[in-house]
């Protein structure tokens, strides 16, 4: 492969995004804040770099699946970006707001390189099966360059159109409509526990028909069994995406009362201790409501 | 066919129904509150009851579709079930309460007729696709007595034990979860709506992926067109279901503060007069609260 890339941010995503690129023939220098985490990337050949500066190519591309907002702002410093200059693409890939996506734009522009929106709806396993989705929006000379690379780990790559933040919005709504549907079947599981039927057996009946989508299918089996470790996807995070859904929501003025009812419950959740668990654990509000 | 079939209700779901078991050849005496609505019907060789007494077969099978828990109680008589009697089984597919059901079963059970519960998921096309699904409970000898006649109009036949009530409170907690999935999506498309991007965009990625369930896309298409019509389920029998729902949920101690939300919308549909456009209309709340 022609490209070097550098990779920054070897989370739970991260490290499965990383390792796929290696995989397909890709040179990577990777960071990590954690610098031991990127050691099975260099048995595989990838460069470590200590600070996000050395990683950077000028010109070049970079990948970032970082925790919030705020570690994107942060690492993506002035020199940084000045750095990656002339000709640079980041593609951003953290679930973040469509606001710091336009700002990071800017800056990037001033520098003569190009923000690229990704953000990836794949929990680590269908990163690993190749089964995840992109939203990408931005540069469109810059997207044709970077899709190629994309298409390597995912399944499908949806254009929004030339609007930096863009698919930040439509990851937003995407995750919301996932938490609510772990709300939806809380309470609809629940109310089938409370009337003698089995959790499972209304779990099967509904997800064989009318809600057969691997949402249902699979944030289901964990709501039926009400067992929400291992976890993919820590509650916590759950609650800092609802919270991105809500502050975009309310930038534009589009009240969200569904959205208002899953953020308490993440709240609640973290409340009772619950923020080790995966963020299917949202569920357990309406079981608790109903004092079982 | 050997069984001679009663039909009493002949709605937009009860009609595709009667025509499919007439087309498997099962012979039909059919009964209608409009008796007009029998007469295609009639043509393709059914029996036309005046009164629902007159329909009636002792020992025989008779199928119910009708409106509400108040028209099954009326319809249904200490005299018709009287006149059913021994041997006889009524396959009640209403969308009624578990508690309406329990009681009707009760009065069967006097006369030495038995009451079994067989709500289905199918809207009228789906119906005549043959790929609808129903929810059945009751006693065993009874449900395999009737299942080769459900056999012949739909795709899954999910049996939830012998408590008569279960397959009634399955439906509710069905139809509660494609409500708010009207709901999910209407904040959902509105919110990229209002940051620039087309609900059909947002619609199409969703649906293709994550969600790529019957429930999200083919009401997605018209929470994503915004247009309501042609009616396949009038707004206000959503209204009746979540009453049902909540009902039953008040009635076993289980809060469900998700399907209040989806209550409050129905109603205020019917407050701006959109009671005669399709159930999906739940959906325009979130667009009109956002000023669109």
């Amino acid at each position: 492969m022609s490209e070097k890339i550098s990779f920054l941010g070897l989370g739970n995503l991260g490290m499965p995004i990383a390792e796929s690129l290696i995989n397909s023939g890709y040179e990577l220098t990777v960071w990590n804040r954690t610098q031991s985490k990127a050691e099975p990337l260099a048995i595989l050949g990838a460069k470590v770099a200590a600070e996000p500066m050395d990683a950077i190519i000028p010109g070049g591309i970079v990948i970032s699946v970082l925790a919030d907002d705020a570690a994107l702002e942060e690492i993506f410093s002035m020199e940084v970006v000045e750095k990656l200059g002339k000709g640079g693409i980041h593609i951003s890939m953290s679930t973040i707001s469509p606001e710091t996506s336009r700002q990071l734009s800017q800056i990037h522009e001033w520098y003569e390189a190009t923000y690229v929106s990704a953000p990836i709806f794949a929990r680590p396993e269908a990163v690993k099966a190749r089964i995840g989705n992109i939203c990408i929006s931005g540069n469109v000379a810059a997207k044709e360059r970077v899709k190629p690379i994309l298409q390597t780990f995912v399944k499908g790559i949806f254009d929004f159109g030339e609007e930096v933040g863009a698919a930040n919005v439509v990851k937003l709504a995407g995750n919301f409509m996932i938490a609510a549907s772990l709300e939806m079947m809380g309470e609809a599981f629940t109310l089938a526990e409370k009337n003698g039927i089995s959790r499972q057996g209304i779990y099967e009946m509904l997800t064989q028909t009318l809600f057969a989508a691997p949402i249902f299918q699979n944030y289901g089996k964990v709501v039926a069994s009400n067992i929400y470790e291992p976890v993919a996807f820590r509650l916590p995070l759950g609650l800092k995406d609802i919270n991105l859904t809500l502050k975009t929501a309310s930038d534009s003025n589009v009240p969200m009362p569904m959205a208002d009812l899953i953020r308490n419950r993440f709240i609640s959740a973290i409340a009772k201790g619950r923020d080790n668990l995966d963020w299917g654990a949202l569920a357990m509000g309406a079981s608790d409501d109903a004092g079982l």
